[in-house]
């Protein structure tokens, strides 16, 4: 609900949201349980600045992701670029601190931009809570990203979630089998990983619109969409592929499955290999997934993440492998919200301090200072309104007590506690009335 | 600690910061502090986009942060700027929602960007803590949010603070007196605002250059630096002045010291009165406030604020009377290492789980996972370390408790707990371990 009134453009810069305190308290909540979850695997937490020198993040980010950053010129003439990710600054971090034992388990909570294209209806401001995982280049690592990623969406409610597994070696080999040129790979796989949006018509016409041939699309299109369990599907890949990197690909999908099925006790359905997925970040080496919530789908994947073994290196620090993920927090509030496992509450835990004249305002503002010293929240009368009035906004935006204080109860260190939903009040000590208003909030 | 390293250049944009784990975990309970304080007083968060429609934010910015802005073109040709404080894009929120009853309490913490000089050391991306009371044109609402202010300050450790009152239409009477010509007001604001900073001899550099005489600048020397109690110091000012505006302005000072120490019972000598303060934000109208802590003022202001009755109306919204305060983060934090309120830990509190052999890594996996069940944070081995090395590395990275999984326990349920400070181990059942675990870690 955007209105444009006076001399000034009121609205928001399109794709930008604002949050108030209804919606906050359940981001908050979310947010804190993704925290969590990190932390009990170990992971710390990392805060890098909004912006970075544009060719690091051009570095690595792909085409597609690349035309999408939002970039300035500062006063010294520097490109600045507002982050799209948290993987590369943390890789920047990572590059210069060669002296960080490893492996390095950090994660971050932290908004991202994108300039999205306005006819998705996507955001362009949106916030990330992932992981990096720095220094081990073996499948426990990607595994432990996988198990921590699965955990965190189910500790905040979504219980049910599909991760879709896919190779970019597998994605390579499938190239070089069908025989697309190496300049034009990133297209390719641009547009494989379209399956999912667009269907296998949508993937037919990028793969034409890039110069492949009839019989060349047909051997992709049958190639992403094997059928079977995920043993049928890496069998026939490796019957199809038949290189040596795509078997190193396929054997180690084998081993991550068995790791998060048998170690992580993942449930068996919520693995699926999916050659479809590619991913559109350009620095990912290997292993790629995406979580997406099979009953609501519309919001699209929840999160993703892969392996990649290259970027560190290419940004000048050491040879370091590496593997992350990110969940996309609005998308997983929207989910949430979907399937009703959260609920925007418009109630407030607070209580109204009132006194009946101005001239014992500053003995009610003790009173109020005291609750608070007791972890009581309180809101005092900055409108001078008086008593009915007081009461009446209390009603209007959900208080649940009101406290009258009165110069008759005042002299016998009394006030009047209200209650504004039974409508009942009854006159107490300030000790008492503490004590009650304790057990009757639920100040965390 | 920065080096510029292979083809690209990995140094953060000037002006900008990391935080590695052991920092964030101080700032996450600083954070936390704050907004258990707002929310004592019943305000309720909000978070907004990190840009806004340029024009918004230059509406009433003042000279000086003006030039501050980072802003770019976005590819639609607008023009959008880096939000510089929080107070603007709330007073745009609250001007399209004129529904929300009032007061409106809103609070947030949220990252800041100014491009300031570099010579000043100062950091161009901060964060804000800060709130808004919007609707209370009394200095009831101007008490509470100092009141707040200064708790949430001394909540954190910061319990000597001293807030530093001025006043806008007084500095205005000044001017009017001194015969400061309308278009030079800004300027003599600023001037005058540099006491703190500049000294006297840095005021009057800036007095002469925006060409005031000899004795023009004597009468604002001697007003700004009036000495005396605070009674002393507003009845001075009323006699100089004479000017109605003037005092209102004195009148409103005077209720307000009443009230923060009658009513919030705040220490007499935590506010003074100070002719000195403007501040640089154009929006103020009257009352204007800084807090220091007087024995870390290196690190400058931690908080300040103001009444600013003309913003909401003058972005297009109603004639909304509001005030609000904003405490700066990062100074924040410097005054309590300074002060040695808080330590940076490098400790952690996290257990490593350790198999003896990769056939039972799974097994090590599911032991790990019902330690986290149970809320206690754990690390596996995904660097396939042998148990020796697996041990030095949890030395090196102070990991107090090691569980190695062996064969021979695992088929009795037990695994062998090593205290890594004690160098002491012994076997244990799963269940005796996670209630032993428990008692020792302390997770939140």
């Amino acid at each position: 609900m955007q209105t444009e009134v006076g001399p000034f453009v009121l609205r928001r810069p399109r794709g930008t949201r604002d949050y108030l305190p209804e919606e906050m308290k359940v981001r908050e909540q979310v947010i804190e349980k993704f925290k969590k979850t990190f932390e009990l695997y170990g992971y710390g937490e990392v805060l890098t600045p909004a912006f970075e020198h544009l060719e690091l993040l051009e570095a690595k980010a792909g085409p597609e992701v690349k035309e999408q950053i939002y970039w300035f010129t500062d006063k010294a003439g520097r490109k600045l670029g507002l982050r799209f990710e948290l993987t590369t600054p943390i890789a920047r971090i990572v590059a210069t601190k060669p002296e960080i034992p490893k492996p390095i388990r950090f994660y971050y909570v932290a908004p991202v931009w994108r300039y999205e294209e306005p006819q998705r209806g996507r955001l362009r401001e949106f916030w990330h809570a992932g992981v990096e995982l720095i220094g081990s280049k073996y499948v426990e690592g990607d595994a432990e990203v996988i198990a921590l990623m699965y955990r965190a969406l189910k500790n905040v409610g979504l219980d049910n979630v599909i991760v879709k597994l896919g190779e970019r070696r597998i994605a390579e080999a499938l190239a070089d089998k069908v025989g697309v040129k190496s300049y034009k790979k990133d297209d390719f796989f641009r547009a494989i990983d379209k399956l999912d949006k667009l269907g296998i018509e949508g993937v037919i016409q990028w793969l034409t619109k890039i110069g492949l041939s009839k019989s060349q699309i047909e051997l992709v299109i049958d190639f992403i969409t094997i059928k079977g369990s995920n043993e049928d599907k890496l069998s026939k890949a490796q019957e199809i592929l038949d290189s040596e990197k795509a078997s190193e690909a396929i054997k180690g999908l084998e081993e991550l499955i068995t790791l998060l099925i048998e170690g992580y006790c993942l449930p068996k359905d919520s693995l699926i290999v999916d050659f479809g997925i590619v991913r559109g970040l350009a620095y990912y080496t290997s292993l790629v997934y995406e979580a997406i919530v099979p009953d609501v789908t519309e919001v699209g994947s929840v999160a993703g993440g892969g392996r990649y073994d290259d970027l560190i290196k290419l940004v000048g620090g050491p040879n370091l492998p590496a593997t992350g993920m990110a969940i996309g927090v609005e998308r997983v509030i929207e989910a949430l919200l979907i399937k009703e496992k959260v609920k925007i509450e418009t109630t407030n835990d607070i209580v109204l301090v009132a006194p009946t004249s101005l001239d014992i305002y500053k003995e009610a503002l003790k009173i109020a200072e005291k609750l608070r010293n007791n972890n009581i929240p309180v809101q005092c009368n900055v409108m001078r309104r008086k008593l009915a009035s007081l009461l009446e906004h209390a009603d209007k935006v959900g208080v649940p007590y009101t406290i009258i204080v009165g110069p008759r109860e005042l002299k016998e260190g009394k006030v009047v506690l209200r209650d504004m939903i039974k409508r009942e009040q009854k006159v107490m000590k300030i000790d008492e009335l503490i004590n009650y208003l304790k057990t009757k909030l639920s100040p965390e």
